[in-house]
């Protein structure tokens, strides 16, 4: 029995239990991740990173379509420039590694690993920009990117992280901003269509928006522990930067303007969010499309006449389908690969038995509900396309009912300050936008605006903090 | 007319005239990348990053087919783990950049931007190895890496460059010698099928082997200018690094072994051999198979009625036959749209003017060799696929013949110093195996062994360096 396979035995800590050392078991013990000897830099181990290579897939075809192209610029920025925009540096720069060394020689200006790369592309683009014709650019990179964090945990918050990051320049603020929404749309969507996550939308509050930015906008997602999670971000950054660097060009009547910029991001935070919202205390349980291996089958009593030839004539259907199917033909025993089975959050397993093979059945095992039902061999295949389906919408509910569930409204600060001790999830108050009331609330229990979301809804007219007049209302929650 | 299309005016400089200039300009005026502040690193533009995407998918479906599984490990090594195997440390040290300083404060322990992760998987590879049953592992990592370098020069040698690095671990040195060649055949393919570049491969003098590796390998191709361009390498690397790093594992019979490794990659260099391979006066000419466009359709005369309407009928017709197919509909001249497609080196332009339409036909240019044909509009689509076959074979049969008309043999030292003095292309000859004749000739020719070839042949029973007894046919070229 191999390293890993004993290592199994061992059961997770329970969620209820304690939920931060159950996250870090399933990522562990899922082979999801491997820390190393550099603090806050981890190890994408194959299982792990084939979870966002299927996101990468699926934002790349959405960011085509859209007509985005991909780039890699430098993964380093001339201190120089990381300086020009001051905002953004002010936000950065306590949080970046820098380079001082270069071919055993101290380098006469200091490099900073990008924190995100603003300031590079805006540089490229004030070289490559001088007409209307020339607009709208509209790139995405992916990459990793390092801050330098005192804290970390693997793909929530670490030195280094995958991303994507898109950056884009426009003509017009109208334009700009509609980029904003549609990259918006494309992330909601991703939560919806691939990860199976009910995204909560809206616009950041002043305070906890990006470094250099007009308008923040975001996709928050509640965990089982009712803590909320940032899981991406799209920026509306006016002219600041463009003013910054020079990103000018002639319009239609001739006119020197500045171009208006966008840039917008998601991050390798997702898979934390997979494990969170799906999770059980028996492992990972992934949505069905986003999985590495949508179907396991697991042979019982492999040495038995026509078991292992009736998996792989199964296996051979089912990728026919375009599906991701294993048969585990291991040597280790049916109950040990049901567990692996269940702590990788593989969405189907089918078991193949020698009694079953007679009856020319199989039995069929739902990882999220844990239901078996027996199915015909001869048409099993035929069913699992829209088995997976009803899966992914099955845990899409699951996980809107959990966020609906935890979400609450708050009349007064005394109530909010009660539901945020009992850690109740989104609580929804009046706000007057004022910072000073945001900071107190964070003070006082923790907890942080996620955001200001776009369907508005009228709780009373003051903000119950200060008493001054209301003016949105906000989505507040501890969060990560 | 943009600013882009302005500087398209000026010719570039031609290519036997100054060669290196003749690169640059193609490299930037093709849109491929821009320089940044940053001393060797560059921009990957979208039409240079589209060549790399085409040859990551091309890789990641054969990495994938022959059981390897992409991972993500750190972009940073720290200094003690940097230096455990001491042949890896000498050869890759003196070119390292460094970080010093996290967080605003100066690191406990120096790190290494990676310039190569062999040390960062043998670490890993010692936590996750422990029995028979874990062998082998076969990962693959797409990342960027920074080697400092004095001298660079667009995709051929940079500060960063990105490329995949293969990591493979196994039972026997029969089983891992076998994986450094089954890679070289598919980097082999990948010239013939996809870059239609025919390599040369071999092994390499231990002069020129990997740090730390026990044979390395390589692909070669000859460039325009007869120089060579080392253009991916496979490593076996025995148990050296094992043995450093402690990566045991239980055999069989119960007995602890030490692993058999490879290390195996190619970069963005690639995209430097498209370019010097293919191109001429007129800018990139891309094999049709690695361009981001196959098919330009350059509608003459946009406002005359059904022009754009049937460039689009047709245009649609491509896609339909997964053909990848843009349609300049650009305010510029025909002239303009006809030298952007050559400086692009799009494989096929399709010309559509109103006498064509009215006759039903259209003219198809071939950027290779500038031949145009009239042929219907009803047909042309149908006749892509196969033409586009027809480019890729010329092309390659084309660099082949080049290859084989600049070998030449050189039976005394005398005659080699001529040849490679007359920028001859690939010299071979006899050498005796020893390193100080391999030195002399770098001293006296600036020429390097380019690789020990696979099929041998007997030129002499004598080195003409040193008149000692000759043990190999090695292939010499002055080289990037």
């Amino acid at each position: 029995m191999s390293k890993q396979t004993t290592k199994l035995v061992k059961a997770i800590t329970s969620r209820d239990e304690d939920f931060a050392q159950w996250y870090t078991d399933v990522c562990k013990k899922a082979e999801l991740m491997d820390y190393t000897a550099a603090k806050g830099f981890i190890i994408y181990r194959p299982y792990g990173y084939r979870l966002w290579e299927n996101i990468q897939e699926y934002l790349n075809e959405k960011f085509r379509q859209t007509g985005h192209d991909n780039v890699y610029f430098p993964l380093v920025i001339p201190e120089s420039l990381f300086q020009k925009e001051a905002d953004h540096v002010e936000g950065f720069a306590p949080e970046t590694a820098i380079v001082t060394i270069g071919g055993k020689e101290e380098l006469s200006e200091r490099l900073i690993i990008r924190p995100t790369s603003e300031v590079l592309f805006c540089d490229h683009f004030s070289h490559i920009i001088s007409s209307y014709r020339d607009l709208p650019k509209k790139y995405n990179q992916w990459c990793s990117v390092v801050r330098w964090e005192k804290t970390t945990r693997p793909f929530l918050r670490g030195s280094e992280f995958l991303w994507q990051e898109g950056h884009t320049i426009h003509q017009t603020e109208t334009e700009a901003r509609q980029e904003t929404m549609d990259i918006l749309d494309i992330y909601r969507n991703l939560g919806k269509e691939l990860l199976a996550i009910p995204f909560l939308t809206g616009k950041k509050t002043e305070k906890e928006k990006f470094a250099g930015a007009v308008d923040t906008y975001a996709i928050e997602a509640l965990m089982h522990d009712n803590k909320a999670l940032q899981s991406g971000t799209t920026h509306y950054l006016g002219t600041g930067f463009a003013k910054a660097f020079g990103i000018q060009f002639l319009d239609q009547s001739n006119q020197l303007q500045y171009v208006h910029q966008t840039s917008w991001g998601v991050s390798t935070r997702l898979i934390g969010a997979i494990i969170m919202v799906h999770g059980d205390d028996s492992g990972l349980v992934l949505p069905p499309f986003v999985a590495p291996i949508q179907v396991i089958i697991v042979p019982i009593q492999t040495d038995r006449e026509g078991i292992i030839e009736a998996c792989d004539a199964l296996a051979q259907r089912l990728s026919d389908k375009h599906l991701r199917v294993k048969v585990d033909k291991s040597d280790k025993s049916p109950g040990w690969k049901f567990s692996e089975s269940e702590m990788q959050g593989i969405p189907i397993r089918i078991e193949v038995g020698p009694r079953d093979l007679e009856k020319g059945e199989c039995v069929v095992v739902k990882r999220v509900n844990h239901s078996k039902t027996v199915e015909k061999l001869t048409v099993v295949a035929d069913k699992m396309p829209s088995m997976l389906q009803e899966i992914h919408d099955e845990m899409y509910q699951k996980a809107l009912d959990n966020a609906q569930d935890n979400t609450h409204e708050a009349q007064s600060y005394a109530e909010f300050k009660e539901l945020i001790a009992n850690n109740a999830g989104y609580v929804k108050m009046m706000w007057c936008g004022n910072s000073a009331c945001e900071t107190k609330i964070k003070e006082e229990t923790t907890a942080t605006s996620r955001c200001i979301p776009f369907i508005q809804e009228h709780l009373g007219d003051y903000c119950p903090v200060c008493g001054e007049k209301a003016k949105y209302l906000v989505y507040f929650a501890k969060a990560y």
